[in-house]
């Protein structure tokens, strides 16, 4: 029987401590605020704002919703986020990406400030987490993972770790943060050809493919904390599931994160972590 | 008997592709310029320095040497290299470190304009090499090893590769390009328990640890590739020697760098690509 690591309880635990920071913040008159940059309707983007603005409330933190219509000209659009930017007030932005395509994504990015880029995707917070220096943020999901072994006491350090994936938003990053904590990381990706065979061999396992339920028992063994950071809807099951076959991986788990519940259920939580430190380094 | 990978004929290949490049550039009015900011007189700075011009000047790249005393002010070194970074005719400046103690690295790193960083070390160059996009340039070293696998025809698609070592110079920027060339990469340190089980697996091994010789053949098995980083003066052998025992390493792998006329004598011609690089994005 596997330990469950929820992700409820770390996002509580998360929350409690921005909410002694944001006292202080306070104390000293500064509110920590969130900008949220929207373009369109799109229901995943909504459905994860209003997770954000739920936990940012809970957490004292202000929000600042920008909605821009789905056929905003580009002009418009950039003159927005530099208002962010350069708005003192605004401490963290969360823009939601992919942009339109009439728009400019890879020019927003590069004009993003750094400090303000709480979810870790421009040049400096990729600087940051490589060089493992306090510049930008790493991207939540990559932290919210992080955060998840350290409520659970699961310390990376000496470790054998390996991840599957190698995207820019979890993958990489998280490699690297789990390599600043001193765990000994290989990083899977399409072009592994078998993985299992090291996956077998890790103490740890971040499951980051994208591929639903792709990590089955023949990439497990015994005692192994499995970390699924993924998440879909399985049309078959008709439920979410994640990268991992939970059936299979939990009987051989230590300890495995399930879906939903598990990794996701953190990100808010560090969103707000993250506008938090924010305005703490300023 | 392993096939020896001499870094020479690498470094004479580049030299010629830059040649023609250069030759291009300068059809269009453009001269590659490289400038070389050392303060204080370091035998290695200089040593360095001497190796780079006679490079550049084999592949018909300008230099302009700033040498500033060891006791310059912090005023003045930052002008010195404010004016570099602004002089068109400069594509690329190899600023030498670590700066003497009452120079502010840390500002000059980030004052350095990233599409000038022929040798990585500012936050864009890490971004780009981190995220495989063209901000900036990998540092030299890491460059040079994957030239020098590039050269003789090695081919990391799919291989498994150890790095030992984690620096931001060398392990963790080679880690990265190797896996952006589809390796799957284990990065190996200090805290790892075991190296020698995981180099033992490897394809490739990649010894960036900064001990020297302290890569003996416990490490490998038969039919590896043996990249050597490493370089240090052996005071009881009274000569170069790298991060491998070459004694012990040569008779098992299947190729093997020697040192010194390994991937150190790759360097400079990759600065000079580099350079040439820098002003063909131009």
């Amino acid at each position: 029987m596997a330990l469950l690591l929820k992700g409820a309880p770390v996002a509580t635990a998360l929350t409690e401590s921005i909410k002694a920071d944001v006292e202080k913040l306070k104390k000293n008159g500064v509110v920590p605020l969130l900008a949220i940059l929207r373009v369109g309707e799109r229901n995943d983007d909504i459905s994860y704002e209003r997770g954000a603005m739920k936990r940012a409330a809970s957490a004292g933190i202000e929000v600042r919703n920008v909605i821009l219509p789905a056929d905003v000209d580009n002009d418009t659009f950039l003159a927005a986020l530099e208002e962010l930017n350069k708005d003192p007030l605004v401490h963290g932005i969360l823009m939601f990406r992919p942009l339109p395509v009439q728009l400019d994504e890879e020019k927003a990015r590069k004009m993003l400030a750094p400090e303000k880029d709480v979810d870790g995707c421009t040049d400096g917070s990729l600087a940051g987490v490589f060089a493992n220096s306090p510049v930008g943020f790493p991207p939540c999901t990559a932290r919210a993972a992080m955060e998840l072994l350290k409520y659970y006491d699961i310390d990376p350090k000496g470790k054998r770790v390996a991840v599957i994936g190698r995207s820019l938003v979890i993958g990489r990053p998280v490699a690297m943060m789990l390599m600043h904590a001193n765990a000994t990381v290989t990083i899977c990706h399409t072009r592994t050809p078998d993985v299992p065979s090291i996956t077998r061999e890790a103490d740890i396992v971040i499951a980051a493919s994208g591929q639903m339920e792709s990590v089955g028992a023949d990439y497990l063994r015994e005692g192994q904390v499995v970390i699924d950071v993924g998440i879909g809807w399985n049309e078959q099951k008709q439920k979410l599931c994640g990268d991992v076959c939970f059936e299979e991986a939990e009987p051989l788990a230590a300890a495995i994160t399930p879906v939903p519940g598990g990794v996701g259920s953190v990100t808010t939580a560090v969103l707000c972590r993250q506008v938090t430190d924010a305005a703490m380094r300023k």
